[in-house]
């Protein structure tokens, strides 16, 4: 962690480091399930043998965070203290214990002429993994690719550069327990932004994908630069629609949690509608309840009307993110109208209806085209571990490749296997 | 198909397609399969109606060709006659009699707290599709687009312009006969190039992914400029690999067929490896059968000794596609060799082992990195046809999304669907 950009150019470094990746990954798709896994319950192990030096690390970036002046939230998203640590171990342990992904067969056939073809998973490659303040996603991200018999190249902000670093090393500490080559989870070693673009715009030939995590700037910085595929993950503009035909207890139980739980994760609603039919029954009762939480309400002009506490909502409103205890909420004539205007407004990640009409939930399924389709459930299961699938990188809201929570097993690609006993084609 | 860009500027037409296409693929993700499987029959239909018409706008093509000097292989690629237009239209049925690839449930589970999760399949989106000179190009990917519920912008080759035009009519024919709006397939109504940069650098928002079908240089525009998802097709640089207990007459009769049955595709062999071992026994025989066949051999100093029509092989032609009666042939230790030639020199395509050693094979199978391994049985069986997937748009080599043939399976996207009963995280 001690190179400097001095002793070698960006391009030199980020070569070599591609080159790195590229060996250590076929090494890995050849590897046992056994081993990755034991390198992941080695790491967990260095990270609660090793925790003093990681928040002693930890304590230099926050340091620097109060001295630069970050926000009370981005220190919050940056400390480490034992309790944190104990559950990045506790992570690490969770993704070994999950299926192995690799070497499942998908699908299998035979063809009149004899073949047996098998479609069957392996790695994606080399995985690029760029991510913000978070120091946890250093041992989430890798300990998933490496599930997934994948070589990481991390690259993480300048913010948690120390703290990510000592957990690098816990990470360094369990392949080496393994018997895994160290390149497997490589670090980029220096905070110059210059390498972010390199491995963007310049190593499409040693990185197969790159999985941004952050806020707006740096997907934005990864949609402009990107030469590489990349599984994008957008902001989270999540709806909740109360459907003319919603239960009261429902409605008020789940707005208030998909809204309060926690405003911060990108599966937090953000826009409340309501059907026009039930606005006066439900939206007093819904937003009361918000309210009396600490839940700010931006209103259309019928929203205003039937909520007291209720502030104008300006056309910006629809399409943006609060993270934080704001709501906007509309009166919409019907299905139609909720459906069109989350086409319109919506991020492509996840949507709930609430509605006793099992005929308008499916519409509702239907005709919306985001990642994840709640009915009668709160937006705040879009997590892969509510799913069932562990731990995930993100909520995918692209269309290729994954969408939906990105784990281990979305973390792969697959090849075709073709049996034959001599044949050649007419 | 008369637009000029005199009268819209590029960006302008461009973006109109854009927002017609996605506004066609929301309507298209809610049609009834039996409807796009008409509109595909009546295109059809209208190809055998109007094979007149094609025929004279081929013949159009053609001069314009012959007058550019195109070389007979172009030329090849571009004719089109009763034959094949016969041929054209039987490909729009066959793919009309698929299955349904949208709404198909992937997978499903509950989970503890009584969520019934399902991810179903639904279309990409907006599809973009860069061909060169063959106009049968334009009905097969529209109609996979189609059958797989994507609106597609298609660009074909200037060469091509008025085939693909008339073509297209036909289609629209199609669109129209089963009520499904014209904007389902558009193609871009000029030839000028600066379309397809901006296609593939300032279209994000309306196309989810670009599929470009063509050679080299159409693939490395689209590598160096593409900010769109691109799901790649490289080229086929396709072994075939000789192991120590291979049978000598599967190893002649594959080598043959991979190698000779079809120069000029994508599958076919373009190097022949072959174990030390074994190189005596088998590769005179080999050879001689490929030289009989009118092949030309370039071999290392081991393959001269033993097969005297063999020139030198140089480094490049390690790496060279040659779709051509040529085949580069080396002598290699043994299987780890060989499986590291493919590693340093191939493109990720199709490759095959003859051998009577399962054990041989499996190594080959876990070790080669490719979208297509084959054991006994010829490269050329890489095709979406021969796999039983219908049609193809071509053979992925990338890693994301789709890897080897590209039907109208791997065309779909997913999303998660959940069904509660009022649950509210914790």
């Amino acid at each position: 962690m001690k190179l400097k950009t001095e002793v070698k150019s960006i391009p030199e470094l980020m070569n070599d480091i591609g080159i790195a990746a590229r060996k250590a990954a076929r090494e890995l798709a050849g590897s046992e399930a056994s081993r990755r896994d034991e390198a992941l319950l080695e790491a967990a192990a260095a990270i609660m043998r090793r925790s003093g030096e990681i928040i002693a690390a930890n304590e230099k970036d926050m340091e620097a965070g109060r001295s630069r002046n970050l926000s009370a939230a981005m220190l919050d998203r940056l400390a480490l203290d034992h309790e944190r640590i104990e559950a990045i171990a506790a992570g690490l342990e969770t993704i070994a214990a999950l299926p192995n992904p690799l070497g499942k067969v998908l699908a299998e056939w035979e063809r009149p002429n004899g073949l047996k073809i098998q479609r069957v998973s392996v790695p994606l490659g080399v995985i690029g993994i760029i991510f913000e303040s978070r120091p946890n996603v250093t041992a989430d991200a890798a300990a998933l690719c490496l599930k997934s018999g994948n070589a990481v190249i991390l690259r993480g902000g300048s913010e948690s550069f120390h703290s990510s670093g000592a957990i690098y090393q816990c990470l360094l500490d369990g392949l080496n327990s393994a018997g895994i080559g160290s390149k497997a989870i490589q670090m980029i070693p220096t905070t110059d932004r210059d390498a972010v673009g390199y491995l963007l715009s310049s190593m499409s030939e040693y990185v197969d994908v790159v999985v941004p995590r952050g806020g707006k700037s740096l997907i934005r910085r990864v949609q402009l630069e990107a030469r590489v595929p990349v599984i994008g993950h957008l902001e989270g503009i999540c709806h909740v629609y109360l459907h003319g035909s919603a239960d009261e207890t429902m409605a008020v139980d789940i707005t208030k949690n998909a809204k309060m739980r926690r405003t911060g994760i990108c599966g937090a609603a953000e826009t409340l509608l309501v059907d026009e039919a039930a606005a006066a029954r439900l939206l007093p009762v819904v937003c009361g309840a918000l309210v009396e939480a600490g839940c700010e309400i931006r209103g259309d002009e019928a929203v205003q009307r039937l909520v007291p506490d209720a502030v104008p909502a300006t056309e910006e409103d629809w399409s943006t993110e609060y993270l934080d205890s704001i709501i906007s909420v509309k009166v919409v004539p019907n299905i139609s109208a909720a459906t069109a205007h989350i086409a319109q407004y919506g991020s492509g990640h996840t949507e709930c209806i609430v509605t006793s009409s099992t005929d308008a939930a499916e519409q509702f399924f239907a005709e919306v085209d985001s990642a994840i389709l709640l009915h009668n459930a709160s937006t705040q299961f879009a997590d892969g571990g509510e799913f069932g699938m562990g731990a995930e990188i993100g909520i995918a809201t692209g269309r290729i490749h994954a969408r939906g929570p990105v784990g281990a097993e979305q973390l792969t690609s697959y090849k075709y296997v073709v049996r034959g006993t001599g044949q050649t084609r007419p």
